[in-house]
C-alpha cells in the first residue's frame, strides 16, 4: 500500500488547530476530505504534532497510507484544487511504507512572532502577537540561552498534558529583534503541549521586568506549570520545520 | 469646528467596502462608530474615494468635522483601541476648516498585486490574484505605457457609473516583476469606479496573447467598457497613497 508524505503550509486563523474534532474545522480533518474527494478513498492522515487553534504552518509534515496511488504532481494539483487557499500541500511524495510522519520527526522548529510597536498593521495582525510594552531584549536573550540543552520541560507545558517524559532538549533558542518586530527561534527534538507558547510568556515577564533572567533554572527545577509565566496567544505561532533523518 | 485628518490602513477581506450600506460592514461605517464611541458625536465621514469590496488600503484619507477637539495622540490610540484589528489609523491630525479629502485629492496611487506560480501561499490569498497562466511581462509593459498621461477612460469604467467626465489623467503605469509576483503600478489624478481592475484584467489577456498591446489606443478610443478585458478581483488592489497639495 503506498504511504504518502506531504508538506503543508497553513494559516490556522480559521482552524480549529491541527487535529480533527467533531463539528470543528481543522486542517487534519480538511485534508482528510480532499483526499476522500479526489480518491474515494478515507485516509488515516498522520501529523508530525498537533498545532493549536491559531497557530501556524510554514511545512508541516504528514502522511498517509493509501490503496491507489496517483500521479505525484497531480494528486498535489487536485488536492490544492480542493482545498480552501488557507491549506496549501507544498510537497507530496510517496515514502517508505515504514515512514511514519510523528514517530521518525528528528527535529521541529518554530518561530513566535511579536510585535512591540504602538499600532499592529491590519495585514499583521493574524501573525504577531502585540505585546507594546517596550521588553528589553537582552535579559530576554539571557533566559532563552538557559534553555538550550536537555531539560525536563515540565514547567512550561500544559499543566494538562499527559506524557511517559517531559523531557526534552532543545538545540536552538534564541531572539531576533528587527526594528520593532522581534523574533523567538526555538529548535529541539520535540516539544510539549503549549511549550513554545509558554516559554514566550516567561520571556516576556523577563522582558518587562517582571522575573530576571537568572530565575530559568529555578523555573524549570521546580518542574510546576504554575512556576513559569503565562501562555502567549497562538495566533504568533509557527511550525516552521521539521526534521527527518531517512526521508 | 475642528476638522480632523486621518489616514487609514485596513485589510479589505472582511468588508463590504469604503462606503456605508446598510446592513453590511464597510469600513467607512466602522471608523464612524468608533468615533461615535468615543466622542458621542455622529461624525460624517468623507474619503478621498471608494474601495471596492475586499480591496485594501495602506493609506486611505479621510476627514470629518468634529464638536469638541481631542488631543490628537490620545484620540489616534482610543480610534485604533476601539477599531477591529483589520483597521489601524495610521495618522490623525487637525487640518484647516476647509479641508475636504476627496475634493482636495491630487493623486492617487494603486498597486495591484498577482501571483503566476502553481500554488499561492496561504499567507498571500486574501492579496494577489493567483493567474498560474504563464503571462508574459513585455507586452503588458508595453501596453501599460500606452495607458499614459490624459484619456478618456470610458472603457475602463464599470459601464453603470455617472460622471461628468471620464477624462483622467495617469502619471505612471509599470509593471514591476519579482520572481512569479507581478505587481502592477499606477498613479493618475483621478480613478473611475474598477478602473484599476478593469486595465488589470486587460494587461492580463496581452500577457496572455488573446489580445496585442497595439490595441490599446483602440479600447481607449472605443469609450465603451465592452472593447476592454474582464474585471481582475478586488482582493488583488491596493490603495497605496493618496496625495493633497496642501496638508
Amino acid at each position: 500500500m503506498p504511504n504518502i508524505k506531504i508538506t503543508i503550509a497553513y494559516d490556522g486563523t480559521r482552524f480549529s488547530g491541527w487535529q480533527v474534532q467533531p463539528g470543528r474545522i481543522t486542517v487534519q480533518g480538511a485534508i482528510t476530505e480532499a483526499v476522500e474527494k479526489i480518491t474515494g478513498e478515507k485516509v488515516r492522515l498522520t501529523g508530525s504534532g498537533r498545532t493549536d487553534a491559531g497557530t501556524h504552518a510554514l511545512a508541516q509534515v504528514a502522511n498517509f497510507p493509501i490503496g491507489r496511488a496517483l500521479e505525484p504532481a497531480a494528486f498535489q494539483r487536485a488536492l490544492n484544487s480542493r482545498l480552501p487557499p488557507d491549506i496549501r500541500i507544498r510537497r507530496l511524495e510517496p515514502v517508505p511504507d515504514d515512514f511514519h510522519a510523528r514517530r521518525d520527526a528528528r527535529a521541529k522548529r518554530y518561530r513566535y512572532q511579536i510585535y512591540t510597536g504602538p499600532a499592529l498593521s491590519p495585514f499583521d495582525y493574524r501573525y504577531y502577537y502585540h505585546f507594546p510594552h517596550g521588553p528589553s531584549v537582552e535579559p530576554m536573550r539571557a533566559a532563552a540561552k538557559a534553555l538550550l540543552g536537555e531539560h525536563d520541560f515540565r514547567s512550561f507545558a500544559a499543566a494538562s498534558i499527559e506524557v511517559k517524559s517531559t523531557v526534552r532538549t532543545l538545540y536552538r533558542s534564541e531572539l531576533r529583534r528587527v526594528g520593532s518586530r522581534l523574533f523567538y527561534m526555538v529548535e529541539g527534538n520535540g516539544f510539549l503541549q503549549h511549550m513554545v507558547r509558554n516559554i514566550v510568556g516567561t520571556l516576556l515577564q523577563i522582558g518587562t521586568k517582571r522575573r530576571v533572567p537568572e530565575e530559568m533554572p529555578r523555573i524549570l527545577s521546580a518542574a510546576d506549570r504554575r512556576a513559569a509565566g503565562p501562555t502567549a496567544p497562538a495566533h504568533g505561532l509557527f511550525l516552521v520545520r521539521v526534521t527527518y533523518t531517512s526521508v
